[in-house]
């Protein structure tokens, strides 16, 4: 069968999250219902992770197959797009090669958490408001102790069915946008488990308001149990910022 | 008595617009009765301009006087803060000269439109979608017309109370912020008519479309008809972006 990989973006405010629902609305449910209706077939939509609810993607890797060839996959992204509301957008769809798996060929995941310190009329919709006082640089810090391959069950979500929590993370940052207190942490993994990114900036942000340290940290990645972690964040703020292949 | 000017930013879509209105919700209004509680007497607010209803403000400059000095103005932004809700940032008050005044000092406003050509579900609350074959260069040249002292009564709301229409444009041009097809309009005059920037807006638009030139543009100046120029813009990618003194 031809497979297709689609790339798009989409702002998760709307929607149950990524994974299909039976009583919710969600990016993938969106997404086959239009294309089965656009190719007059079944279509199953597989993306290289599932955001959580609220949870946005810049950029967002997907696979799906069709009985027959597609002839014009720009005019298919078009009216595609015409039909899944403002909240998504398809940047484009390209025949691939039938073995590509969205989820299982990724190599590394970036995700970006926004925050800022002053207050901005425009930034409440995709940005976190930290305390004025949050120290970057303790964070930044504490933020080279998730750096390498580790077990990281303590930024996990208790029951999920991963088979392993370890995962290698290649960056953990703090970056400065402007000097307008605009900020980002940007995090780059092989793979994430669920709630992981949340339940991270949580952990580094107790550290910037000076509840927690460097030390305290490690040791929460030590003990490898959801309770040592900081507080989850809002989804809001969150980005699925690239996938790579 | 003693004069503060005060800087601030907000976010238009929850507002009837800046002036103070008997039934509406208005920036003034808000900032009006905040400051009238936390300093127990009634405050007048003067702002550079009265943007209309869901224009934004990045930078709005404003004066008020109060009957004792104020002791720490810092304290007092950050209380007005914590009352006008989130749509409104203050981001600074400061003592100035009893005879500055925020409408008649001001020698240039700087306006910026935001359009985007590429789908994006991040860019609808803040940037207007134009068809992806907007041509920006025809737009730009028609866009110089607007340059220099000249009678603006053709990008007017008819039946204003202003003496005269004669606006000194310093700039008018597109920008392109990014590759993704992101673009801002930016015009700077000493003064704007009621409506002027999204009527203007409107009619470099119908030059991008094809449907006028430069010199209808010209034409449209010269005959200081309102009912000659281009349908005016919606107003959410508006943004009032400096005042200058």
């Amino acid at each position: 069968m031809p497979r297709y990989r689609m790339t798009l973006a989409y702002d998760g405010s709307s929607f149950h999250g990524w994974q299909i629902q039976p009583h919710d609305v969600s990016v993938q449910g969106v997404l086959e219902s239009a294309l089965t209706k656009l190719l007059r077939q079944d279509v199953g939509v597989v993306g290289a992770g599932r955001t959580d609810a609220g949870v946005h993607a810049k950029v967002m890797v997907a696979h799906f197959d069709t009985a027959q060839p597609i002839d014009d996959t720009r005019a298919l992204a078009n009216r595609l797009n015409a039909m899944v509301g403002n909240s998504i957008a398809v940047a484009s769809i390209d025949g691939c090669d039938p073995e590509f798996h969205a989820r299982f060929d990724a190599v590394k995941r970036t995700y970006r958490y926004f925050v800022h310190t002053v207050k901005s009329p425009f930034s409440n919709q995709y940005s976190w408001k930290a305390p004025a006082s949050l120290d970057f640089e303790a964070m930044n810090n504490a933020a080279a102790m998730l750096l390498g391959t580790q077990d990281f069950t303590s930024f996990s979500k208790l029951h999920t069915d991963c088979k392993t929590n370890i995962c290698t993370v290649y960056h953990a940052g703090w970056h400065k946008i402007d000097d307008n207190g605009n900020w980002y942490f940007e995090i780059s993994a092989d793979r994430f488990l669920r709630n992981m990114v949340r339940a991270v900036v949580g952990t580094l942000v107790d550290v910037g308001r000076g509840k927690n340290d460097i030390v305290g940290v490690h040791r929460i990645i030590a003990e490898r149990n959801r309770c040592s972690a900081g507080t989850s964040m809002p989804a809001h703020p969150l980005f699925l910022w690239n996938v790579e292949y």
